[in-house]
């Protein structure tokens, strides 16, 4: 594990983070240094891919005639490190302590991404193949949310055919508890604006006269989410496909989080849809939040004004089978359907393809192949989990390339990605191998 | 008149804009301006009265033994001039066009303050004697709001001692049309707070977990006011003063300018309470607004958030006998009841004294006496009118002196006041000073 750890030193001194144009050059030289890393892993038609972003990273090794084609995801881009005075070393000098390598990107995801090309290079050494045929597609920009990866999918097609797919960009649930992340979430949203004159008016002139745009404004959010928290848009529930007994009972065997999530918000009390758990309502049922409200006098003290106008922000998370463009459609049509006459209301309400809600099948042999490496490697059967939020690869993958990705990576929750002080516990390394190397064969089955 | 024309032109060249402190010496110089002219009228103890802000200028006149002393208020100070691309002709370079003067400051109110001054001074010339005792009392922060005029009136109770005020700040209805405005509506506001988080928060990781703040404020805010535009606070309407059929009556007789209102601020309809007229609304009638919502990402795009915080600012206009403390007491107490218990949720509530409603006694000499003063002066009876908003130094007055004051000028409601090319009929000034003259001699009665 020598080797891998001071691979992964190397990689973290590159601060390849994607947001800032500053560090450009240091996402190219990530970029360079995958390749490098990918041909000494044994990997054939290595290539660095330009992208009208930052680029993308190739390699295949393709010689298991007769054996499935395995595509590996992963990014090489990082987080910023701010903010700085909350990292004990350096974020860009890694420093091993107590077992745990630390510096930004360790955990999220420089650590994972080397695990299978470890994999790789190990059978490779070991005995001359691998079980499956690999390609290997590390992009740099899923930290600015993927935006190149769609076009760089379409244009690259047949060089990126397979039957599996795993996306390295994952956790597992603890040191010695072992998940497997099936379902994410969609995403819609909306703008409103309300408008009741050119501009907003002295209340003395006209208070009691004019409607007001943030009063009409507020009753159409209200009318949007019941008190208790059920969604209130005509038919916002019709797709949502039911979750078994089976799996609900399953969620309800994890630990409870939810008050260290309460607690770490500084929330004084959780609150959703009545008749589910706080992870179910996270997990499996779709949500609608206001995301930001701008209407009138918004410094110091007050104004004495009536506003003309007033706009609002929602974003809905959703879930199996509900088609974000029919969300879009069914907001925009219950909000001016409920809008006051005396204003003027806009909708614009977007549901792409890419915020499709993202379940892999319960039955899909990938997901079979991975329960089996990870109960190889942990010696115990992996839950399968699910998140509140969506990840634009795996849905970009999906709606592109018409696969399923299966997570699969060796990080843990704890590790502070996105924030100070990031690290990976050195263990995972090893056991990241082994798994990466039990699922190739696995695969292969 | 000649004379009043010049006097108005010089007044108008001194860009007394009391908001800008670089115009703080022509403030002060306007206010040396208004001395040397109260001197010129025949007034006495004439001086500039330094405050913590721009300068009043005080005179009197107090040989009237036996008779009645006035109090005559008026203000110096003037709105800035911007846009300056709005202007005809430059507003500090004053200018006559077809019987109007135009410059800023003309109409709000440099012409009016000079109009009791050149009463007094027309009526020395003639007699010798004033029919009543006045004091004048010309303010220089009016357009910032009187904000030392309370401590000014505090400090100087006795040298203001009189039976009855007059502002000069005042309009018509119409070129033939007199107006006496005995009433205009008082405030009360507040300020609400609801936060559920420490800051915002991920809408995947906790959407349909975390209260939603900007959601229960929307709730908090269209509880306020009904649909239909009835104010749902409890107690709220409880001391508004009924107002009689008669005054109803009167109110209707008036030419109704919502339309035009409506036009004016762009609106597609006006709203409010149900029950009243639109001008019933603006005038007699309190209202409850929205004035401002500020609540998680308000940028270009979108961001799937939770909002943890979220806030507005409310204010209200008040009716008698409304009292602003116990408005801004009834409006916490509503907020608190109907929040969210998942939210915490904070008011600031604020009713100040000034903010008291004001409307003079039907009764009251000082009416009647203006009444028979503009009747004598268009040949017809003046309508009694109210308007929806504040005007502080009338409060402050009543609050600080303990007297009402009559609004009585001669200012028209189309002359530009606050707007470019702002302008003052030159027929106006003539009619102003005689309506002044006639005005002193009814108070004498």
């Amino acid at each position: 594990m020598t080797d891998l750890v001071e691979d992964l030193k190397a990689l973290i001194r590159i601060p390849s983070i994607s947001r800032d144009p500053a560090h450009a050059a240091d996402v190219a030289a990530a970029a360079d240094w995958i390749a490098g890393r990918m041909r000494g892993a044994g990997l054939e038609h290595v290539a660095v891919m330009p992208t009208s972003g930052h680029p993308a990273v190739y390699g295949d090794w393709l010689h298991a005639a007769g054996r499935p084609t395995v595509l590996i995801y992963a990014h090489y881009d990082i987080q910023p490190p701010e903010p700085l005075a909350g990292w004990s070393s350096p974020p860009f000098a890694p420093e091993v302590r107590d077992g745990r390598l630390y510096g930004r990107g360790a955990s999220d995801m420089k650590a994972n991404l080397l695990l299978p090309l470890g994999a790789c290079q190990s059978l490779r050494e070991a005995g001359g193949a691998l079980p499956v045929n690999v390609r290997f597609l590390y992009e740099g920009e899923e930290e600015v949310g993927s935006r190149s990866l769609p076009g760089l999918l379409a244009a690259h097609r047949d060089l990126l055919a397979c039957e599996h797919a795993i996306s390295a960009d994952a956790l597992q649930l603890g040191e010695d508890r072992p998940g497997l992340l099936v379902g994410l979430r969609g995403s819609a949203g909306a703008e409103v604006h309300v408008r009741s004159a050119a501009s907003d008016v002295h209340s003395g002139r006209m208070g009691g006269l004019l409607p007001n745009a943030a009063l009409a404004l507020a009753r159409i959010l209200a009318g949007l989410v019941g008190p208790e928290g059920r969604i209130l848009v005509e038919g916002f529930y019709d797709d949502v496909r039911p979750v078994s007994a089976h799996e609900r009972a399953a969620m309800a065997a994890l630990p409870d989080d939810s008050e260290d999530l309460r607690r770490a918000v500084g929330a004084r009390a959780l609150h959703g849809e009545p008749g589910f758990t706080p992870r179910e309502r996270n997990w499996i049922r779709p949500t609608l939040d206001v995301s930001g409200i701008t209407a009138g006098y918004q410094g110091p003290g007050n104004r004495t004004i009536v506003p003309g106008a007033a706009h609002a922000k929602i974003t809905c998370r959703l879930v199996p089978d509900q088609e974000p463009a029919r969300i879009a459609s069914l907001l925009r049509a219950h909000i001016l359907a409920h809008a006051p006459a005396e204003v003027e209301v806009t909708v614009n309400a977007s549901g792409q393809r890419a915020g499709r809600p993202y379940l892999v099948p319960a039955d899909h042999p990938a997901l079979a192949a991975a329960e089996r490496a990870l109960a190889r490697v942990y010696g115990r059967q992996p839950d399968r989990t699910r998140m509140g939020s969506t990840v634009p690869a795996l849905s970009i993958l999906r709606e592109e390339l018409g696969i399923w990705t299966v997570p699969f990576g060796f990080s843990l929750p704890d590790e502070n990605a996105h924030a100070p002080d990031e690290f990976i516990r050195v263990r995972s390394l090893e056991r990241g191998v082994q798994g990466f190397r039990a699922l190739l064969e696995e695969l292969a089955r």
